[in-house]
C-alpha cells in the first residue's frame, strides 16, 4: 500500500478567524476564550462564533492555558502495558469522572529513570493535576518541580503523608503482609516470591516482599524471591525451580503472575494447593476463571468520582477533604 | 488524614530566568528553544543555561511548539480499560520506539460521541501525529479538523487505504472470518457470538461478528449475537443460555472474554468442547492457562520501531514508505 495525501486541509489559525470576522485577532482571543474582563458586543461575539465554525477552527488548548494562566490537563503518569486490569478499570473510571468536570486527561508512559526526570517531562505538559499513583513516583524535589510549573494538585498513594502532595493512605507491603499471614495460617513456611521483571512493577514487588519478609521473620518462615518474566517458558522453568528448592508456598505478585505459576506448576506434576499453594493479588476475574481457583488479596482504591472532586477542590481551592484509605483482605480460594 | 499543602514552591517563568541571566525574555526563548536562527553569544548562551538550570525551570512544551509552529506531542486514542492486554503491550512499545525519536506520547481515553467530535478534543492538544488505531474512528471530516490544527501524521488501521491518512491494512472482520472457517471445519453449525458491551469494544466486535456471518452464510451455519458485559454473573446467565439454545459453538470476542465463558460453562455442566466448542481472539498467554487450553486468534502489527519510524518519516518528510500488512491466523487448542 502506497500512502498518499488525501486532498491537503489548510492549517486554520486565529488570525483566519479573524480575517474572516472583521476583527482584531486579541478580540478572536477574547471571544473564544471566554475572557470576561473584556467588553464586546453580543453583535461582535455572534459574527466571531460564526467565523469560528465555519472554518472549523478548534482552540488550542495550551495556548488557551497559557493565557488564562491555567490548564485544563490532567496528567496520569502510567505504562498501560503492566499494570493489569484492577488499575486499567481505575483509570477509565477516572478519566471518566474527571472529563465530567471539564478535565482532559492524558496518560503518560513514564519511562524515566528517577522521579525528578520523570516531574520535568511531566512538567513541560503544564498538567493543573498530576496522579501520580506508583508507590515511590514521587520526591520533594519532583514535587517542587511540579509546582514551579504552576501544577496546583499532586496526588499519590503511600504509606505516610507527603508534604505537598494530596496522599491517599495505603501500603503496597500490606498485600504481602495479608498473603503471608494466610499462608502462614495454612501451615506453610518456605515461601517463594514472584518478582516481575517487566519495566516499572518493582516499584510494587519490592514492598510486597518486604511485607511478606516482616511476617515471615515473625513465624520462622522463609522467603525466596523469584525473578520472572511475564510469559509460558519463564514460568515452565520457575515451576521446576520451586519443586527443587522444595518450596510450599508461592505468592504471585498479582493475579496474572500466579495464574501463569500455577499453570505451570500444574503442567509438572506439583499439586496445587497439596505441594505448593499459590496465593495472587488485585482479585481478578481471573482468579475465579482458573483451576484450581486463585487465593487473592482483594484491594480497593476511593472510588473515582470523590478522587475527581478531590482534585477538582485542589484544582480551585487548593485544598480537600480527607479520602478513605486503602483497604486489604485475603479472599481464599482453592488454591491455597 | 488531612491535606497540608507543603512549602509552597513559587512558579518559575521565563521572565525569572531572564531576569537572573540579565537578559531579555526573547533571548531566554531562543536559547531555550534551540532557534538556529537567532544569533547568541556562547557567553549568552551558558549564562541563561546555567539560570535556567539554577532555577529549575522547565520549558513549557505547547509554548515551544507554538513559537516553533510544531508539536513533539504524539497522541493515541485509546480506553485504556477493555483493550487487553495485546493491545497494552503494543501502545507501550509505541511509547518506547517514539519516545527514543524524541516524541513525548500521551494517551487520549476516547469518550466522544463521533469520529469529529473527538477530533476537535485531540486537535485541541495540537498534537503532530494522531494514531487512531481502533476502526472507524475516523473520517474524512475528522481528518480534516486534525489537519486544520497542523497535525501531520495521521495513521490508523482499515480494510482500505483512507485519503489522507496513512493506513496500516488491516481487517478486524478477518478475525471473525478466521474463527467462524475453524469451527465450520470442526462441523459446528450454530455459532454464538459474544458482544462485549463495554465502551468502546463495538467498534471491533461488529466487524468480526460481520467475519462470522460472511463464512456461516456460505456453510448453511446459524449465527446469534450475545451481549455480554465482562462479568462472572453475566458469563453464568450466557452460559445457561448457550445451553438452552443448543448452541455447539461460541466465539468469545477475546481470549479475556472467552476464558470467562469457557470457566462459567465448565460450572454448569456444559463439557467444552464436546458440548459447545468456544474460540477466543490475541492469543494471550491466558489462553494457554486455562483448561480446556483456548483455541485462538492470533494478529500481529508491523514492529513498534517500524510504526515509530514511518509517524517520524511523515512528520519530517510528509511521507512514508508503506508497511506490511495485519496478518491473522487460527491457533487450535482443547476448547474446540
Amino acid at each position: 500500500m502506497a500512502f498518499s495525501k488525501g486532498p491537503q486541509a489548510a492549517r486554520i489559525t486565529s488570525t483566519d478567524v479573524a480575517r474572516a470576522a472583521g476583527v482584531s485577532r486579541a478580540t478572536v482571543s477574547f471571544v473564544l476564550n471566554g475572557t470576561s474582563t473584556a467588553r464586546i458586543s453580543e453583535e461582535t461575539r455572534s459574527r466571531v462564533l460564526a467565523a469560528a465554525d465555519e472554518l472549523g477552527y478548534v482552540p488550542h488548548a495550551a495556548a488557551r492555558s497559557l493565557r488564562a494562566g491555567r490548564s485544563d490537563l490532567i496528567l496520569l503518569p502510567a505504562a498501560v502495558s503492566a499494570t493489569g486490569r484492577l488499575f486499567s478499570d481505575w483509570v477509565d473510571d477516572m478519566e471518566t469522572a474527571l472529563g465530567e468536570r471539564g478535565y482532559t486527561v492524558v496518560l503518560h508512559g513514564n519511562r524515566s529513570p528517577d522521579p525528578v526526570t520523570a516531574a520535568r517531562a511531566w512538567a513541560q505538559l503544564r498538567p493543573a493535576a498530576v496522579l501520580a499513583m506508583a508507590p515511590n513516583s514521587l520526591t520533594a524535589e519532583a514535587v517542587q518541580v511540579l509546582a514551579q510549573a504552576g501544577t496546583t494538585a499532586v496526588l499519590t498513594i503511600a504509606p505516610e503523608p507527603m508534604p505537598g502532595v494530596f496522599t491517599l493512605l495505603g501500603d503496597q507491603s500490606d498485600i504481602g503482609r495479608v498473603a503471608a499471614e494466610h499462608l502462614v495460617s495454612r501451615g506453610r513456611r518456605r515461601i517463594g516470591v514472584l518478582m516481575p521483571t517487566e519495566r516499572g512493577l518493582s516499584a510494587f514487588a519490592e514492598p510486597r516482599l518486604a511485607g511478606i519478609q516482616r511476617v515471615a521473620t515473625v513465624h520462622g518462615a522463609t522467603v525466596t524471591p523469584l525473578p520472572m518474566p511475564y510469559g509460558g517458558e519463564a514460568a515452565s522453568a520457575l515451576a521446576v525451580l520451586c519443586r527443587e528448592l522444595g518450596l510450599d508456598a508461592v505468592f504471585g505478585y498479582n493475579d496474572e503472575y500466579a495464574a501463569l505459576l500455577s499453570a505451570a506448576l500444574n503442567d509438572h506434576g506439583v499439586d496445587v494447593p497439596g505441594q505448593i499453594a499459590v496465593v495472587g493479588a488485585d482479585d481478578l476475574l481471573l482468579a475465579q476463571i482458573v483451576r484450581p481457583q486463585l487465593t487473592s488479596v482483594r484491594y480497593r482504591l476511593p472510588a473515582a468520582d470523590l478522587i475527581a472532586d478531590t482534585v477538582d477542590s485542589l484544582i480551585n481551592r487548593g485544598t480537600a477533604e480527607p479520602l478513605p484509605s486503602v483497604w486489604f483482605e485475603p479472599v481464599p480460594r482453592q488454591s491455597s
